[in-house]
């Protein structure tokens, strides 16, 4: 430890920001983006690693996103360790160059941007649908990828997508990078990240990072902490019923209603409570029937209070 | 003529587009862009003179953006001379540095990208919205303005300003200038970008320029040249009745039903099938019933097969 880690600078204003990645470009440097909500573990500290492949800086964003939780979810509840971040970065090999650190975003000072805390409702007349109020002169700009969103994750969190998908404009427009990484963990969300930019003419290169296990095959995510012992050990039954699946296809097994049984059958009897098993091709996300080409089976289910996803790819 | 006047570089890929305005950059100039659709007029080059005080170079786009169209609409006709609108380039003084002239800018060689010629419907099992085809690995992005875009033009044109929108993320990303110049006279669209701007955090100064009339008051608009001389001077009523009510308001009138059926009835009485007229506010286009504060009074009308519109700024 000590002398040979480096010290982020960290950057609150998007202003600052953009002057920092301006002057570093105009150094002839390259710098890659790595949106997070915080709470890092070392999937996080993956795509760290990842992004110095790429490119010469590495900044991290750390925003809790208020746009992609509906009322109902867990937005108030969500885990943060800034100073525990910090230590994280700085024990990265290569370290992180910059952490963006914005209070709020879709503060334009007109009026305060409110968020909501909790399970609040809506805000006045309308009910909201998302932990950020829309009125007046406030935020009111949606991209959406209106195929891509619509399955899996996107039907069980209709404003997820549509605001994962523009505060990752935004971070791209304060920002500037050359690349971003992102976790295939939350795949759908990386496939409409790429999309988007392909569609929207960004200019960055966007590299998906690989899912990172526990040893015991739990793939790693901020929310595993709400798990009991108990519920964790019950939560290994969903990369063991991907693998299991996987393994199946490679076997010849290419009936998709088969093999989502399989996963469906595995979860459930270790007490999970499914949201979804689907197989669909890689890059458009189309449910298939009978697996032809490349496709990844995606799983979102909850085990007591905490939803989480998985998906493995499978090559044939 | 001759030899004082500047050739623009005409460039028709987007990656050369950037690469053009990055070296650019490197060398310490600041970059305009004026989007267009071609077919330039004085009200076009006009733009282009208020883009030369903002920036050391401009860059015109000239594009016919169909996702914009809706199928009933007028792209097949839309009128265009490239041509002729480089000569007029070439005239304006300052000239401009670059044109930028893409072929399709949905096309991302994954399949062709297929635009309605004409009053086609839709493409297999969906009907088409816009003159874009939106299916299999197409473009499926849109940036919504989603409480500016809702009222007059949006709601006689539902997909236009989706449209509109879109393409000017997907040009403030190709040419990245630190200026872009918008006119006034398509006033719900100046906001909705100004706005688009402001919540996707882009770094561009949105500059709106005053509309351009001819010397019998039309305002300038490239589809003028499809009215006859019957309609073209029926058509007068439109900018003679925003000048009453204005009028009027600046000598007290402030009640918005009497003003907008002052518009009504001279444009009426003239021949104009009215689409809308409608008093706004000035920033977030919300409907005023008794002018309190800085208005605009915006009219969309048919004379003959042309939908014209204008508005008139009324700073009480």
């Amino acid at each position: 430890m000590a002398g040979k880690e480096k010290q982020p600078k960290i950057i609150t204003d998007k202003n600052q920001m953009r002057t920092w990645t301006r002057g570093m470009r105009s150094q002839g440097k390259t710098i890659a983006l790595v949106p997070t909500m915080g709470f890092l573990h070392d999937g996080h500290l993956s795509l760290i690693q990842e992004a110095h492949k790429h490119s010469q800086l590495v900044v991290v964003s750390i925003y809790v996103n208020p746009s992609q939780f509906a009322p109902s979810e867990d937005l108030s509840t969500y885990p943060s360790d800034f100073e525990g971040d910090i230590r994280k970065l700085m024990a990265v090999p290569g370290g992180v160059d910059a952490v963006f650190h914005p209070h709020n975003l879709y503060d334009y000072g007109v009026e305060s941007a409110r968020v909501c805390a909790g399970n609040a409702g809506g805000y006045g007349e309308m009910p909201a649908v998302s932990c950020l109020e829309e009125s007046g002169s406030g935020h009111e700009t949606w991209v959406r990828v209106e195929r891509l969103e619509k399955g899996m994750c996107g039907r069980s969190r209709p404003v997820f997508f549509r605001g994962v998908a523009t505060i990752v404009a935004k971070l791209f427009n304060i920002v500037e990078p050359d690349v971003a990484v992102f976790g295939k963990k939350d795949y759908q969300q990386w496939r409409i990240i790429r999309r988007m930019v392909r569609d929207l003419d960004f200019s960055i290169n966007i590299v998906g990072s690989e899912i990172v296990r526990d040893a015991d095959g739990l793939a790693m995510s901020s929310r595993n902490v709400r798990l009991s012992p108990e519920e964790r050990q019950k939560a290994l039954s969903i990369n063991r019923s991907l693998s299991k699946a996987k393994s199946a296809a490679e076997s010849g097994e290419l009936n998709c209603k088969r093999l989502k049984n399989l996963v469906f059958d595995e979860v459930r009897e270790a007490g999970g409570e499914l949201d979804y098993v689907e197989i669909v091709e890689q890059e458009n996300l189309e449910v298939v029937e009978e697996i032809k080409s490349p496709v990844v089976i995606l799983i979102a289910t909850w085990f007591g209070k905490v939803r989480l996803i998985d998906n493995m790819e499978i090559n044939i």
